[in-house]
């Protein structure tokens, strides 16, 4: 039974197409992983503010890894949906295909983790609905979620390195 | 001593300040986080490409934290660095920092490791000049990085269960 | 029954979500109704080119009212489907409809008919796969735009007059 | 003999030209469609403003045929004059015409009417200035619009239905 | 008399009006004085390449003041003629001006003049027609320009100091 | 001995790689000399605004020769120094150098004097720290720029005369 005022993964998933043109192709016609993840950090930000009902900003992105390379005149299609939700921090999944429009296969191109946050007018944390999972594939994806999310706040310590390494 | 053709980690170290205008940002005047890793992709690209002298993609990046907001109207500066050198990939460190220009203190923003590869003509991977190495702090880094590459290759399964949770 | 090759309207359907930002703006925050219609072709584009197996160029818009005003921070959906099909010529309906992301309703924005046709390397029309309806709405719609392409054939004419009002 | 206040055609008349560049062409070299009709908006929002002395926001498009292709590395003129005023809204007629460079002959691209309405702050329609025509091409061009824009009124229903075709 | 093949000033005339947007603007509002000469530069590069019947390339700017700042949701007038024709280089004058639309003057923003190149395939310059002047105003600033022409031949020296500066 | 809260020019130097991309080009592949002096008078604006504190506008660009073409694909390097510091105008260097990644020889493109004036929140000129100048450079560099400023205020009467020649 759903939580008061929960919404599915269904009412806040989002989907994009876009053709690809040259100005984000370096001179060789290849798109730049950058644009891709531009426009995945886009379509995961509508997804987590239809859920939260309002503004949302970018905390993490999990590693991703470009699979197939992308080029001008290819259709990519971006399909985010929320895999997990906490108190006001969201994982997006976001997906990404791409077609030659010449009838080739769909190619996936990257899978990517991203996790936002809601955020009130003054850029704090605010609580958002909780997510109501509908079968069997979303509760095992909300399980990896967390577990993701715990394997996160583990792994600050190395990012807390990084950035010390500068002041050499 | 340096290997035949070998390049240093200051011969291709890149960096771009940029103004950060309102077509990058949300209504609320934040700066989306997929602008940032767009500029972080192309300075990567430049980096990388300066040291293979030709052409190189995208292979990942590693898992990104934004440890803090960027506004309009904040310059932020993106700095490139080579950290390792393989047969034909490279991992570029680009650390990301923002000023408000009233004279606060620079706050760092992102420090990404992104993994590039040199790529020839028809796209296939190319072999790359050695990375010659100058002082300690380079020596740790690349120790370092050649940890996270063993780190890279171990975590792929992760990755392809992903990619397979779409067929249900 | 389907003839050899065709292709249903669910098999080119497109989607398109984009948040509206300041570029896109007149001053008082009002997203331009061409940037809109800009978003209209491309979605179109993809649609009829997904259908075509290959690059197509744009023939006409049918008029076009728009409903609501769009502002910026809405998120605005396109939603493109083929009425029609041709020889080498194809209806696209693209529905444009906007959220304002705080639970309020989504309001329709325009509705548009776009007439693509299917072009080889050097731009001549080139056939295209037949359209395989599957239901009753699918096959009013297509009466209906096999309607408009009539009144356009008969609708040149008037074009012609403007046309020629420029020799004055 | 013109009314209080009343601005003539040539006062509003507003042209641009534009070199067409890669970034808004598909991967043959084509100009999308959607990218003239952007600018053909822009460039009417421009002479509306002038007329009516402050902002306008677009009410319709007329069907539009695009006549011959664009390319990349064509110039591109922009046209925009008032046909028609009425209380708050203004028809802009726009024509667009094609150059080569190399010195053919400038080719008819689109002939657009577009439909502008000037509103205030609260974005509700505010009167705006006569027209004062000065010769007969001009009265001509009005009476014609006249009647565009009676037939719009009635071209209502069309719209609605279209909008209706959706609840399937 | 004209020579063989000569065109006139007005034939090879431009005219660019654009509204301005917030993403060429600072975070209070000032279109960037980069922004404005980036348009000055193509609609220049369109009057030359009318004139020479194809492609030209930038050669110089002249010294630019900019008398009046621009600023987001202005109108700004680019009007570009040539001044000059030599063997295979032009003088082209571009005049900026900026309207507010509430119906204040129009204010003179920059007054520029670019010298622009006509280059083959390969880039090497390439002569172009003569032009015919068919007034005195035309013929005096004709005069001018030959003037400035000659100045920029002596000027070369400080701009090589100024390369040479950067090898201490 | 440096004034109270004087700054040096190094604090204040900024830098800038950028990857040119067919957007920015004509279709013979040349980028227009009008996105570089845009590139150049955004990290103007960075290097007065840091020294500053604060806002600036660009006031004027000395002449500029485009000595060699810049291409797509070319890595472009932008180094914006200050080279003159007066009440509340700035002179800033801007070099330009380009490099085609296959390891030919860096060129030089551009080198442009801008001068840039600090603003209050209603566009006036407000006072910037004085600049401390650390070696026999930057002070050569400091005296040639005051000669350049001299030049300049005898210059402006030209440049009426060309805001004059519009009215014939």
């Amino acid at each position: 039974m759903a939580s008061e005022g929960a919404r599915t993964v269904a009412q806040s998933r989002s989907t994009v197409v876009r053709l690809m043109v040259p100005s984000e192709a370096n001179f060789m016609g290849n798109i730049f992983g950058g644009s891709i993840l531009s426009e995945v950090d886009r379509v995961a930000y509508v997804t987590a503010s239809r859920h939260a009902g309002g503004s949302t900003v970018t905390a993490s992105f999990d590693r991703v890894d470009f699979i197939a390379p992308v080029h001008v005149g290819d259709v990519v299609e971006f399909v985010a949906s929320l895999t997990y939700v906490g108190r006001s921090s969201m994982e997006v999944w976001v997906e990404v295909g791409a077609e030659d429009l010449t009838g080739g296969p769909r190619r996936p191109v990257v899978s990517a983790f991203v996790t936002m946050v809601a955020v009130d007018k003054d850029g704090r944390p605010r609580p958002v609905p909780p997510l109501e999972l509908t079968n069997a594939a979303e509760r095992r994806r909300f399980a990896e979620a967390e577990e993701r999310m715990l394997a996160r706040r583990k792994g600050r310590p190395r990012d807390s390195r990084a950035g010390a390494a500068r002041k050499e």
